[in-house]
């Protein structure tokens, strides 16, 4: 047994409650080390009485360790365990005080009172969500009236300061277009006043920027999205404002006289947008001064901004931006304001990397999954992973956070800040095929990226910010049509939702990659065949499975051909 | 490389905030496995310049793993970092992306954002802090007219609920005695007013047990502790209260009708004290009902209390009993509430394990440092860990948590729930004198247990809570002399109090246990002979070391007896 490599912590994404009286518990070992695991677990202050025995199940494996995970109830929700572990060879005890030989020379792991203060809680809605993320400016040019001067013909190649004319009424225009795709959770990138086309540097963020509407507008996109069972999220661009956000330019008129001198990390006076003489975001960008969010002040005013549009409009969550960035004492005030505000708010972070410590229930439910996409983009468009390494990275990321946590991430293909997905697939629409059917088969809510699901084309931003296609006779209906079929298995079969997954088959030889999603009712089994030969597949004695995308019915061994994938959905059995 | 046993962390006691432009990073491996670690960082904007290079040193092993910690500087707070790992053979990259034998494949851990809003701050104090802990009946009955009814002899063996008629006036009585000690820091257990005699079954929160005194004994106490440079500290039961609580009460009345309902975890109607159908303290204890912390009503009520005696009496800070099983949510709270009524104020908790989720910064400064007493128990007293086992146990303790926490911890040799530790020494006093040696120069507040410094004895509470003896006669005058010593020599020297800790011998064939505590002024070279033959120590050639406890120089090798110590302060160099 390799000691070293064994991780238990009692805290973390390694211990936590799911409920007032369930708590998750998590080992990792050496890959193939550990052959059972088993757990005890008794009332805290009752190790004599009550001890209960729990098998500790596989649950994945990465390039190096393997995953077990078991749920314990406990009446009293004050819980001590240890681990019993066997690697077929040897048996050892494992607990708080390190491994040994006999019990209670291991001591015992403690998750000391299972509080409901500290519930990780996600939406009720989160597990039914698809969210589409929309580029206002791009998307849909709905009224002409309010379009900024210099505004370019649809569809021209954008450069960084582009204005196409997109607008919030075009996004209502376009809702029966959503509804048919089947999405049901619309997040926008930012449409407060700004001078920008991104509007990633608000300059006012009670007021909608003129050339996307008003308020007005705002409320009836939400309303009209409610009725058609759509929810509507803001990006709220809270670690820096854009310059002529009225407070800095108070700051940059009146130097250390003004008033709002505490709200930026001024570096010294006076202020100087040509030397940039402040943080800002990334480096030296001088129209985007950080904020100062450990002020009380700027606090207040950005949690009021926070609650003003679920208030006054009746948002449903907010896409939170480069908010690893920011302070966890912000966000912790953040959820709590959000959620006072509307119990349902959903509260999506920007990270590109590990997101543990903003993820542990306190502050955000998930964030933009990058860790997942990286995965997915190397895997099936850049065809530089294989498939078992591929499983691997999915555990990886996934074995990172809670499972409210991965039931809330948003699972890109692509986003405003990367090359779109097809692009990356060198435009092989085959490959952009099974990478949407694993997205809308795994565990969180799929994100598409406006334009995606119709075979639109990009590099790295700006250009992947090009304006919708609206003739279908340029959109690549096939995958639109594909979206929408998957899109609509996923809302019916609650096992796509949240069901347990588990990896068949993760092969590097031919690079096939299967799973299945199971729930006491269902079991859908998906097998992705990446390689480049036809591989066979094949089902237990007795087990048939129907391709919820095809209705062929399979049993017994078939031939699954290069590049193509099936959903199954199983009968008599599992595999 | 053993490469499943390298664990770093991007977060948590791996990578923290010491300021604004500091992090500590750690790195574990396996023990043994690398012979050296070095570190790139730069600005996660700016990947290709100012790249900067750290060799992480070497800081310490445990039973299974090195760990090895170095301290960035950042100029712009946005940190990418990776490792070079190099075990004499092999040298790879770890990054977040894993192990790689390119540096970019590994990626790079992030510290996104050294936000101060998130900064651990612990009190100004702390590092001088000596710390005494007091049992309020049993230390001094100061005032005879307050004594409650049946009041027992001073000295006689205590039961559960024997009363002695100690009180504050007793405590500011022995001052003096205290100031002559060297403590300046004195924590109560629980003063307010409750029917028991140890009054963890709190009536009333806002009033001081009128056996104890009342409010102007207390603020005498505080300003007369104040006038003599001595601090003082509260005990906050929050987790419970007592039977007699009126809202208890009111419920145990009026049942559902109870305004005071949600203030409890009631399983049933009416409430029933003999049934106990209420979660309460540990199992069934009727007299000691569960606070529901999580309702906003409890919490308001609590957190007024913990300011109240702030505002009120200027205590420096508060212990927080049954801590770990109250939410964090609540602690979270807590600590904005009395940082801000006293900036300078230290929160302790209590926890007996593991307290990583309580000491990240955002809740508690430190803990009673059960697990620390564990290890000084088991190698002094009842020597069944050597050296080598006892330093790795203080180090795997050590390495848990941030070094503000480890600065901040209460270092007990026992306390009112355990043992007193002559006791567990089997009365031999030679084994407290190097425990004590030990604990006076270690990382952290030594806490002295009120009659430990005299030689007290006694089995697990109640015995342990003796009523303090004052006749010199039947005091161990020279245990009293050795703390007294150690206090003022730990008071003298910065190195002992905020020097680093480094291991020198660890000798599991002697039982020697020596470790060096230095800043850039001065090492201190402290050696404990716990083994049962003389040693022989070794200074390096020009070093020589005054011992200050006797004023005595040591040069080159010399021996030192079974059950003897020496505190060298070093000239000519260090070991």
């Amino acid at each position: 047994m390799i000691q070293e490599a064994i991780l238990h912590l009692p805290y973390g994404a390694y211990a936590y409650a799911l409920s007032s009286h369930e708590a998750r518990v998590m080992l990792r070992a050496k890959r193939g080390d550990l052959k059972k695991v088993h757990l005890v677990h008794a009332d805290r202050y009752r190790l004599e009485d009550d001890l209960e025995m729990l098998e500790v199940g596989y649950s994945g494996s990465d390039d190096l360790y393997d995953y077990f995970q078991t749920t314990i109830h406990s009446k009293t929700r004050r819980v001590a365990y240890r681990f019993l572990l066997d690697d077929g060879v040897r048996r050892l005890w494992y607990g708080e005080k390190g491994f040994a030989e006999h019990g209670d020379a291991a001591g015992y792991f403690q998750l000391a009172y299972l509080a409901t203060g500290d519930l990780f809680e996600i939406p009720d809605w989160v597990d039914e969500a698809i969210v589409y993320q929309i580029f206002p400016d791009r998307f849909c040019n709905g009224n002409e009236k309010n379009d900024p001067d210099g505004v370019r013909p649809w569809g021209e190649k954008p450069k960084w300061d582009t204005f196409f004319g997109g607008d919030l009424e075009g996004i209502i225009e376009k809702l029966p277009y959503l509804q048919e795709l089947g999405v049901n959770l619309i997040y926008m990138t930012p449409i407060f006043k700004s001078p920008s086309t991104h509007k990633y540097d608000t300059s006012d963020y009670l007021t909608i920027d003129p050339m996307f509407g008003d308020l007005a507008t705002l409320k009836r996109l939400v309303s009209e999205a409610h009725k058609r069972g759509m929810r509507v999220m803001l990006d709220a661009v809270f670690n820096h404002c854009g310059s002529q956000f009225p407070y800095f330019q108070d700051v940059v008129e009146k130097g250390e006289k003004s008033r709002y001198k505490d709200w930026f990390h001024l570096h010294s006076f006076p202020v100087d947008t040509e030397k940039v003489n402040y943080e800002t975001f990334a480096t030296k960008v001088a129209s985007m001064p950080k904020l100062r969010t450990e002020n009380p002040e700027v606090r207040e005013y950005l949690l009021h901004v926070a609650e003003y549009w679920i208030q006054e409009v009746g948002i449903d969550g907010w896409r939170l931006d480069v908010s690893n960035e920011i302070d966890h004492a912000f966000w912790r005030e953040f959820r709590r304001v959000v959620r006072k505000a509307n119990s349902q708010a959903l509260i999506i972070g920007e990270v590109w990397h590990d997101s543990t410590p903003w993820l542990l229930g306190d502050q955000w439910d998930g964030v933009m999954n990058y860790l997942f996409r990286d995965a997915v983009v190397e895997f099936f468009a850049k065809r530089t992973l294989d498939a078992e390494r591929f499983d691997n990275r999915l555990t990886n990321t996934r074995m990172r956070y809670k499972e409210q946590a991965n039931r809330a991430m948003f699972n890109l293909l692509g986003s405003h800040d990367t090359h779109r997905f097809l692009t990356l697939c060198e435009e092989r629409v085959e490959r952009m095929r099974l990478a949407v059917m694993f997205q809308m088969t795994y565990v969180g809510i799929p994100e598409v990226y406006y334009g995606d699901e119709v075979g639109m084309l990009g590099e790295n931003d700006p250009d992947c910010r090009r304006c919708m296609i609206w003739e279908e006779a340029k959109q690549n209906r096939e995958l639109f049509d594909l979206h929408r079929k998957l899109i609509a298995l996923r809302k019916k079969h609650k096992a796509l939702q949240t069901g347990t997954y588990r990896t068949v088959r993760a092969d590097a030889l031919y690079n096939v990659y299967g799973y299945v999603r199971e729930n006491a009712e269902e079991s859908v089994y998906v097998v992705l065949n990446n390689g480049l030969i036809t591989a066979e597949v094949t089902l237990p004695a007795g087990v048939t499975g129907v391709d919820l995308l095809t209705g062929e019915t399979y049993a017994g061994t078939f031939s699954l051909p290069s590049m193509e994938g099936v959903v199954l959905l199983l009968n008599g059995g599992t595999v």
